[in-house]
């Protein structure tokens, strides 16, 4: 297995409009993506801010980064990347708890 | 596996009648849809609001729009949209903490 | 697999007798129904309160509530209905957090 | 597989003697019983509160009541009952959230 | 499989010396016995409190207690007794939530 | 299987620039990593502070030391260390809870 | 299987050097010990406590011991020993919750 980008989560602020559905649609059919899950976090008046997961054998942070422009939306940060040849969950140790 | 809609997750204004079952009967019958889960989340004197949870291989969204309005129902909000080739949950990192 | 009625969550006021031992073995009796779990949640001096999780492949609602009624029972409501090929289990999103 | 009692939650006021011990090899006996397991809730001076969960393919709960009485003890309630042909577990819905 | 007892859980007071160590490896020797685990509860000056969990295919209590007792410890209470042909976990219900 | 640091995770603090996203790269393509999670816990208007969670077969701790300062990053803390022939996961015990 | 002692759980306090990385390379070299899990509890300005979960099959107490000081730690104490043929998780009980 090459070495990759596997899985990033991002904090994005978009319009209502075009919905999330739309953009979960156009982001799943990017290359290197295998599933996209966009969960709604908060609602403002003329904005929403969602959480994406992306999981993938190859994302390509530039391709996302466009696609979620052109749907008028703003990635607020980087919140978790996951690269390499396997999946690697985040450990939780005595300091976080 | 082609990519498409996989699990959608509605928040739903409904009438007490038609009942959740009722309603829970007719989305599980529309095409691409493997199975559905409705939870009451809160109950008024007319209305009630239920958590829908659809799986499917190829949801399609507007069918289930139209049959929750056949109901007498509205959809307040998409909260999660799942699409691609797999179901990617969505990963709670430091940020949700 | 055809579609039915997969599992349902009841929330129930009954009496104290027939039992909640008897209510059990009765619903587990219908046709369709593979397996009923009874959980007592409140106990009043004539009346008790409990929770019926009933899981099958074709549950028949009707037949669930006549029974709950020929023991004295009321159906408060109908907590969870999962319907379709599948049972799906609801999912929490950020919403619910 | 035919319909039976599989699992029973009591709640059961006992006194320190016979032990929680003696008790469970007691019930553990039983026909139609595979394993039973014996929690000490509260102690009082003379008495102690145990929840007794027992499993099996065909429990006959009025054996397990002489039983309980013999060792001195007393039902105080039953809190869950799983009839059926497979063992259902309760469902959390947002309701009990 | 035969009925016999098949996990206890001890609440133990013992001396510092012989150590929790010494104790493990002692019970661990005794027949009808596949493993223990004793986890430290409280430290006093003199004593500490630990909670000994015993599994095993036909655990000798007398044998145990005796064990215990040679080290100079005392048991407080049987906290969970577990009997039959299979290990049953307790099951929580809407009781103890 | 020979005794190796199998996983490590640290807490960095970091410039904006190179992102999380360039890191996570960086550290995937070192000799002996499987994997890297990097997951952001805080945000300054200089800095961010990320934990970085790496698996492998045999994790070099001066590279990726090194690399982490290459992108601009400092080493808090190592707050946890995996080493031998597996990975074993920290057990929360009674004092912990 | 013979009897052994196949996991510990220690709370140590050591210096700041030698690193946490090296006490656990050394560790992790010991015979009959198959992995180590060293993580950060506290911070003070010359010390730390970590906890030290050993996972073997043949662990050998006085070598680890014997290690730990020489890297010029102290065991505070042995939180959880876990012995026999197979390692027995602790058992959360009524008395627990």
């Amino acid at each position: 297995m090459t070495t990759a980008i596997r899985r990033l989560v991002l904090d994005v602020l978009k319009p209502h409009v075009p919905t999330i559905l739309e953009l979960a649609e156009a982001l799943s059919k990017l290359g290197g993506i295998t599933g996209v899950n966009l969960s709604l976090s908060e609602v403002d008046q003329q904005t929403e801010t969602i959480k994406i997961t992306i999981k993938g054998d190859k994302i390509d942070y530039l391709a996302v980064e466009s696609v979620i422009e052109d749907f008028g939306g703003v990635i607020h940060s980087i919140d978790e990347v996951v690269a390499g040849k396997e999946i690697v969950e985040g450990v939780e140790t005595a300091q976080d708890r």
